[in-house]
């Protein structure tokens, strides 16, 4: 039996390592179904939120040039659902980024929308729910991008393995939601479990000999695990030959907790971050932010009699979850064989210092991405506060915390409706007097739904200055993510940005192009990018309960260029109204008597 | 602190004997926000669905020919929602029956849908969620018409009290429809607690002195309640003079639970049903079923140094649930004093012969209701059976099992979309030689959408079909519940109906005037209407997991002559494409280009 389940998770894994044979067509197709299932993702059943009955979503597996095409069918009761192509730029397709008030109308309950559009460029990415708190329910797989036929990746490996890295709470996502908009407010805590592709431990560690006392170092609750392989939340192990090099895809879906990902005993050759490669580098480990993707090679140099822990483990909160586990195993040992050595330990939580040297040591591959303009043509200061508004804990940017409205920006912009959205400009900086280092002294800020116009073509620089929140020497980290472009990461900072010192300092040699970047405790971070993609984007705090609280904003750029919005996109709200109510002899009908 | 909470519970309920004054407005205005919040109903805590912040929802007083504008804006995070006015015909504003998928389409999140509609004669009514289980979920609350200013109802009464009355699950209605949709097939079991006005009693009885060993007619867990008064989970108490005479407003908005309701040492005299007058008869407890109402009139003759319990019990199914509990608190007796006597005990659950007893005691009034035409212009046998399709348990009607489609009836219809529904007829009765007595012998069945297009004005005859369910020796009750109508109630049998038979023993002399009639095991039940209320309206099974698993069907009438639908009560699916596929220049730039 346990042979049995060896095998099956043998030749499981096997099919994760080797890409499918090149496809004739340049066109995948794909039927999905979003529906909730009964699932043990970390061993205690509860609802998942799954595509065609699988939990984490199918893998998606394409080379760039591809176009993508997923007609997408909501199978859930009462839930409207979209799905966004976390990396992808859509450049022409707007309305396929799948970001539930932006880009489109959520999805009703019986209804397919179809998501097509082109994965221009080769890179490890990621999809998920972006409607409510729904990426918290599960709803995330892998999308993974390869070279067009005839490229070549500027390095080498043997085999690789995606892990979707994602965090599990007990509590539904409708109480998460519930309660993060209540009085009194209710924080989600931190998650029960982290999972590996969807598997993690939580009543049980199979790394229990090695619980010290006191430490969050290796799982918990004791009892040693004894898997089989085929249960839903064995975790999915990773085997390897010997003298080998392998490409590790990392994608962190969590829904709050910034990540330290690490293989005992082995090197990690950072490679690619974000879907962009990076001048190389070797590390023990690295932390990884929620929304962000790498790329690390790893070569199996090490005693090839044992196996490995793979280890994922919580930093930058105080952590109160148990590490993800899984193991490297050499063949032909097998797989469950326990590593004589204990899972790597995650490093402190809160030596950020740690953290920003691994953030500085990323570097654009020279050769192999554009340089950014040396000038920028506007900057906006973003400042980040945690605030009461009637009474209600939000974040704001600037003073206002973002509420989605009801009809899709996309839509409302493009077809100028007056009252879609509050039309005035949102601040482009915040006050010189306040005072980052306290939290503040009148907290009380307004919800809003503005946006911020970028002229098309035009290069943007945006600061991310974050503050005290609302506690006493408290300031979060928060992972930003921009949809419908990649940026240049040009500088990290302390305390307040001044932008004649800073600027100074900025990296326009080499910066690493990402869609997400982190700004760290009473820091700041500054991004260059050009807005070039007409359309309607989010660029918002990845921590799902921060933007539930307000915690982003819209940019728009050339709207008016945009042409082919598929009518299902923005069959609701405003838009829908303004266009069903037209003047022939049915719309006369359509009016109240 | 128990006489405060006495006084205000004495005052709150005061509020509810008393009227509120005539309004000098024939239209009432009433701005609701359907939102979560974390509850206790049965003292135990979870997340209700209310209406501005209240659970239940706030009860409407109306007068007969009063018009209601209730304007409805969904603060859910990714649910839709409607509200169904159960009980109000709807005459002229079928687009107002509040049926997700019949009469419009679900309000997104974020958006306002105005219901407004006349209430056109009194009677006591509810309102609930119409959209998957939502009922469930607590979205419920009492609509009471008076008679109009000048009318007089035909009995006399000195105070009255609204008891709403529903069951209680602990697991989330989220749970519970994946479960009912699930392979394996999760059955939402029993209900953890009944509740009178949201307010049930899990982990304590206020009755439990009474106690009996093996009996479940008194509340469980053993420890005795201890109330103030203002606790969420504490009965209303009903707080009475003696020799006066009370009406009790009933209404069962339960999604599974058949109840018997009574209260110690007094009789009930019958005097109204499903809104309409009754012929009065006296009894010492009733049956209640979902989607039932009934006014009772009850007379303080007995000991007025005691207090009494109001009980309501479980019937019709094995049951599994304390009985729901409060007093009826002879004034100036404490309102928490002990009764000395114990609760209620309710009728034997499967003692079906009592129950029909009762069902035939109810006439219309003479002189104060229609009578029913003498003839029907047609006939349509509905029978009942479970089923799988597709690997999944469900209820069919006549082998067609209701999916209800992502557009609405009633746009679809109107519009004459090819392709919204299937538009072929679906059944009129079922094979001659089905075996009503036994599970099928082949169970399969088939998804559908189809309607029952009645011709407008024409007199219709339905015969509900009971039959065994999938395992041998099961028939279980099902109370079908019609919008848009009321219906006379011409007879029950058992058996297979055979209308030769059968017709010759209809009750055409006083029939009672219903909205919800109940099908007991392996019998039938005939009502008659007359379908003169053009629109597309729903009839089912109240029962919320049965309506689920595909326990109803759709009547249309007269949709060519609806007028004046809003836009948003079809702004999604084919109907929002349809007309948002217009052919002036933005339409021309929506198609892909």
């Amino acid at each position: 039996m346990e042979t049995l389940g060896m095998i099956i998770n043998f030749i499981a894994v096997l099919l994760l390592i080797r890409p499918p044979l090149p496809l004739g067509s340049k066109t995948q197709h794909f039927k999905w179904e979003v529906g909730y299932a009964f699932r043990s993702p970390d061993c205690v059943e509860g609802l998942v939120m799954g595509i065609n009955g699988q939990f984490p979503g199918p893998t998606i597996r394409a080379e760039a040039g591809d176009t993508l095409h997923v007609e997408l069918t909501n199978r859930l009761h009462t839930e409207g659902v979209v799905i966004h192509w976390h990396g992808i730029r859509q450049f022409g397709t707007p309305w396929a980024d799948g970001t539930a008030s932006v880009s489109q109308c959520a999805i009703n309950p019986g209804e397919t929308f179809v998501y097509r559009f082109k994965v221009d460029k080769a890179g490890t990415h990621f999809y998920h729910g972006h409607y409510g708190m729904q990426r918290s329910a599960g709803l995330y797989g892998s999308l993974i991008v390869d070279v067009a036929e005839g490229e070549k990746e500027p390095f080498d490996y043997d085999g690789e393995f995606s892990l979707l890295l994602s965090d599990w709470w007990h509590q539904s996502v409708h109480e998460q939601e519930v309660g993060l908009s209540s009085m009194p407010f209710r924080w989600i805590g931190e998650p029960q479990s982290l999972l590996i592709n969807g598997r993690g431990q939580y009543t049980c560690s199979f790394a229990s000999s090695f619980i010290v006392a006191g430490s969050n170092t290796t799982a918990g609750r004791g009892r040693q695990c004894q898997f089989l392989g085929h249960e839903e939340c064995a975790p999915q192990i990773l085997p390897v030959l010997p003298n080998r090099t392998y490409r590790l895809r990392l994608a962190s879906a969590t829904s709050l907790a910034s990540l330290n990902f690490a293989v005992a005993s082995h090197k990690l050759v950072v490679v690619e971050a974000d879907g962009n490669y990076v001048q190389p580098f070797a590390v023990d480990d690295l932390d990884i932010y929620s929304g962000e993707t790498y790329s690390v090679l790893l070569t199996t140099d090490q005693n090839p009699a044992a196996n490995y822990f793979i280890s994922a483990g919580v930093r930058g909160r105080q952590p109160n979850t148990t590490q993800a586990l899984t193991i490297l195993n050499y063949k032909p040992n097998p797989p469950f064989k326990p590593p004589p050595l204990p899972p790597p330990v995650t490093p402190r939580w809160d030596d950020f210092d740690r953290s920003k040297r691994f953030s500085l040591k990323i570097h654009a591959l020279a050769g192999r991405s554009p340089k950014p303009p040396m000038k920028s043509n506007r900057q906006i200061v973003l400042l980040n506060t945690q605030n009461t508004v009637n009474g209600l804990l939000r974040w704001s940017i600037n003073n206002i915390s973002l509420a989605l409205p009801a009809t899709p920006y996309l839509g409302s912009i493009k077809f100028r409706l007056k009252h879609a959205f509050d039309g005035a400009p949102p601040p482009e900086t915040f006050l010189a007097n306040y005072d980052l280092m306290r939290p503040l002294a009148n907290p009380n800020s307004t919800i809003g739904s503005r946006v911020y116009r970028l002229r098309l073509n035009s290069t943007v620089d945006v600061v991310l200055q974050n503050a005290n929140a609302m506690k006493e020497n408290v300031s979060e980290i928060h992972p930003w993510h921009l949809h419908g472009h990649d940026f240049w990461v040009l500088g990290y900072g302390e305390g307040r940005f001044v932008a004649a010192e800073a600027e100074r300092h900025f990296n326009l040699e080499d910066p690493p192009l990402k869609n997400t970047a982190v700004v760290y405790p009473y820091g700041w971070t500054a991004i260059r990018f050009v807005a070039d993609n007409p359309g309607a984007w989010a660029f918002h705090c990845h921590v799902e309960a921060h933007l539930h609280m307000g915690m982003g904003v819209v940019f728009a750029e050339g709207v008016d260029r945009v042409r082919g919005i598929p009518v299902e996109a923005i069959a609701c709200g405003s838009t829908a109204k303004m266009r069903m109510a037209s003047n022939d002899e049915r719309g006369q009908e359509l009016t109240r008597d």
